[in-house]
């Protein structure tokens, strides 16, 4: 069973919680949120690929009180990370997203909501209170539940939308198969569909051969911005630009999609340029530290979003572990921009980080 | 004494079966399978050239249900994906090649008998039934011995050739010896001569001194068409089409025989330079995943091959393991195709893949 | 209880002393001395960096006996190594700092006394005796407490003054709190104010908003040179010859600061670059063996600073391990230059060195 | 105590040698023979290095019975391989360098005799019998001394005289002080001066400042051929051309002298354009498989030379071990020829070698 405590956790990384988070977890639950697909490639690339590029830090530069607030698409943020969308927090602890949600909004974040989530968006959307949110989908087979999930989330106070494209096919997680792990009995899902005539539509069944058509839809159907999520090459992050997209989102959902994908962080300079800076760009998939998230930001990102380990805080402690995780990203992305001498975030540039071996 | 269970297998990736069938092989027979030669060099580089090339998948493609049919020499394959031939699957498996034959039928895969099998061609064919298969030679000493061999094998319906040109000597395997390991009693080659004048010809006699005046002997004497076998340059591949072969297959025979020679993957795209597109070309050794049979793909070839879990498969499932193997590694491809936005195997071009490390 | 004896050690090598250090000091202290900053990237590329670049021996050279002596900013040193700051050497012995700077002036080397030292640098000063030394300062919040201070080391015969640039904000060294340590009572600060007027001002809160006129106010109020220390790109370096500084210090504070940063040996060519010659160059951070020595000074350097390992010989032998650490490297790096054929520590240039992987 | 075992010993391969001598073997002898210099970087990378290079084989080349034989300086070889001079055998086995000697006679190779062995010149001369033969000299303090060795030795019937240089210092071995290993006693230097004019003085006390006249010096006395043991860079190698040596060996003296020179095998390309084929080159230092001499003669050099495999065969087997180590390089060339399509040493060259990574 997920844990359900409530309480304030000391964070020394990011990354410890991974050990932390498994103690406490049930097997299936912690794999489940741990594991990617294939051969996890990808998902260890993720985090490598930082190891290749160096912060080169500005001393005596002045900076006293680094300002880490930033803004995208109107919402002010008091750092630049958000929470990525993530399936089923019901594995992570028994308050489900709702926790998540809140611990978001406390640290001044931005919560994204996925449409798999156990609790429904108008739920998440109480917990999150006046914090900032979008709404992350995936797009069904029928149009018509699309709209039922889009109208929910904007009368819900979501913001803006998020459309992942890198999902028409379910991604190979191997671990529990491995392993040799039952999942649990399903935990439900909160945005099953309200009208009569969608009977029988499942959050889980989604239309596979996806175009800038659905993008459109979302567009028109919710009057909101839309980020296409999953962007991985130029071509198409320049599409996005040209389809009058609100935001392009490069990830590899975190390794658990097509493994042998690329590194976001190494695609983001090469999608940077195509979009020129045109519209704000997102980043996940395995960011872990301050510095990382001043990397992305250096080589062209907006705003950069983590996942798992608030899941890990959220096993750990609930919405205040949540919270905890947010702070302590914070902490080191202030103790690198005091470091590198970086006064606010829109000044950390390419000028910042350079290849980690010179030729 | 090798296995000889038949059932239906669950094959979570291909990498998985080799743990699985060390557990239910005699260990000088799995170490036979498993092995490479010297110290394995080339086994191991055969898949780890794989992951210096990444996937960039295009997403919102519309692509909805990716076709993985193809055709080669005629055959038409479920699949672009053949069993590579290999010597005595009696190690494996109390049926022999038999199982292997028919596994690969079901599939609707194409099957590369070994001259050097424990049944005869004949018996393969017949458990082969109406699938597609080619017949692999090992050249022997004596032209007659040949000319039998290839007459046999159009005579029980195979439709190409594939003479292979790696092996005019024997590959240092050295884990028998190392761990000890002592060969259980022969269990026979399946095509020892039958004209009395070959008497004491051996399958295990090849001729050393090859050159192209044998593949043209194959080539006339069978009157089918002939592949090369073993290519590892543009120089040789470029001959190939010079001479009128009708296919040409990039192998290091598993890392079998030269150690330190290339890794397949890596040699592939300037021998799909020297080829031009003029005939077709078979890679194989080290693919594991549909993302390998996808990057080959993308990179020249036009049909892979496997090995080793083809044994495996074999070793735990019988016919049934065989069939297994192929549909696991069609779904992986399935899932790659889709994800990467190509609805048939002909539009997986270069255009989808790029180094893992960009400068 | 951090030891106190005093002994003549074996130095095998500077590397071994880490294993045979943890033996007698206290898991606290030896984790305080022996981690880094966050993942400890940047403290395993300090040494890693070196394993890139190979000497180039030349043999049949003539040499008989290589001169290791050196001069820096007019102070006459046995070798061209000098013992870095490092903060509370009572962690590594009872005898705190006055053992490191006795065994720094035994052995001919220069010392570098830390303004956050257990002892007093008047204490300090009176271990080293006739040796040479220089004073490394924090800069405080409050610039009368840095004038005391300044002016207190120029007065107990220090000759330099060494700026570090690199520590306005704590970095992030994690092992204690990961390994569960909690730190002894404080040792004390051996160079709290003395003048009423500074009464609660504390070595440990330091000035964030460092620019140059901090460089020049203490270039005024002491009358002494001045080098920068933490210097990690060509940009500031440059800088520092513009300001009049006696030196630039290329340091990463021994991955104890930004991790991720690069490692010094990586960046120092572009650094001796950007300095021309002007002024001389201190490098720090990874330095194990006389091979690393003669490589940094093959590559720009004047003088490198060597931290760690002199912790180490301080715990297991008071002044005479750490004047056996010295000693030792020395020996390395006579051994190297009679190899390399080089005579003197002058004309130990780029022209011995190469990178390890010719293209 | 050293073994004293003479037999017929089964080597699978030159790198299984190791383990199976280390379990006959005193310690200190066993990490005396295995052991390197400082870190042991160059140690491993005179193996890695290989790793770097593929052997592009040339199938269909119609070779059958690859010639391995070839002449050096006049020496007519059943291989491209000599034993390469190293000290005191008495370490490995009871018969010292007799069964050295005899085993490389007995294989058809050439004979190194190190001046430090533990027999004299004259012994392991008529162990060697009608083999060929080679004197390596470390250069005496005394000149005199010098004088004595190069006549004896020609008058022994060694043909030609190798000077090291890479050894005016003791590398600093460590392996037997972090071992706690204490040395037998001395098994005595064969090479002891005879002339009461020499009294007291030792092999191992060697000039230190060697110059291209102690070059002469050895060609003037002996008359023979010199050539010059210990060139790592082009500057050396053509120097040696300029000034009349038989020959360059390319060595790093197994990665015992100075830890950090490069690879052999990495710098054999620009060694062998700088000698442009004026005069054969000899390279040793990790060389363990007939890929690795395959591509050594494909980078430029005449003839390899191995070392410590020799050792373990001379201790598991003497004499016959020898042999038998020779033996299984001579097949293990013979394979990678055949398979490379090389009908003898002569026609193996840089066509048939690549980097093992493509860009």
């Amino acid at each position: 069973m997920a844990p359900s405590s409530e309480q304030k956790i000391n964070v020394i990384s990011l990354r410890d919680l991974e050990r932390q988070a498994e103690k406490v977890l049930p097997p299936f639950g912690f794999h489940f949120i741990a594991g990617g697909s294939g051969d996890e490639w990808t998902l260890r690339e993720n985090e490598a690929a930082f190891d290749r590029v160096v912060i080169e830090p500005r001393f005596l530069s002045g900076v006293k009180v680094p300002d880490t607030t930033t803004t995208i698409l109107g919402a002010k943020l008091a750092l630049p990370v958000l929470a990525a969308p993530m399936g089923m927090h019901g594995f992570a602890h028994a308050g489900k997203e709702a926790g998540t949600a809140k611990g978001t909004a406390a640290a001044g974040a931005l919560y994204v909501t996925p449409s798999v989530s156990n609790l429904s968006v108008e739920d998440i959307a109480a917990a999150n209170g006046t914090g900032a949110r979008w709404f992350q989908i995936y797009f069904p087979e029928d149009p018509g539940y699309a709209r039922e999930q889009l109208q929910r989330a904007k009368a819900a106070g979501y913001t803006a939308i998020v459309l992942t494209v890198d999902a028409t096919s379910f991604g190979n997680r191997e671990r529990a198969a491995r392993l040799g792990l039952k999942p649990p009995p399903h935990l439900g899902f909160g945005n099953m569909p309200k009208s009569p005539a969608l009977a029988g539509q499942n959050p889980d069944l989604q239309k596979k051969d996806l175009t800038f058509a659905d993008v459109a839809f979302c567009q028109k159907e919710s009057g909101l911005p839309v980020l296409v999520k999953g962007v991985l090459t130029p071509g198409l992050a320049a599409e996005c630009v040209k389809q009058g997209c609100a935001g392009v989102w490069v990830s590899n959902h975190g390794g658990r999609q097509l493994d042998h994908s690329p590194a976001t962080f190494a695609v983001l300079p090469k999608i940077a340029d195509a979009v020129g800076g045109k519209i704000p760009i997102v980043v996940d998939s395995g960011i872990r530290r301050g510095q990382d998230v001043f990397r992305c930001l250096a080589l062209g990102a907006s705003v950069v979003g983590i996942g798992r380990p608030l899941l890990y805080g959220l096993a750990l402690g609930g919405a205040q572990g949540v919270e905890a995780v947010f702070q302590r990203l914070k902490a080191e992305l202030v103790m690198t921009m005091q470091l590198a001498g970086t006064a606010s975030v829109d000044k950390i540039t390419a000028d910042y980080v350079a290849p980690a071996v010179r030729s």
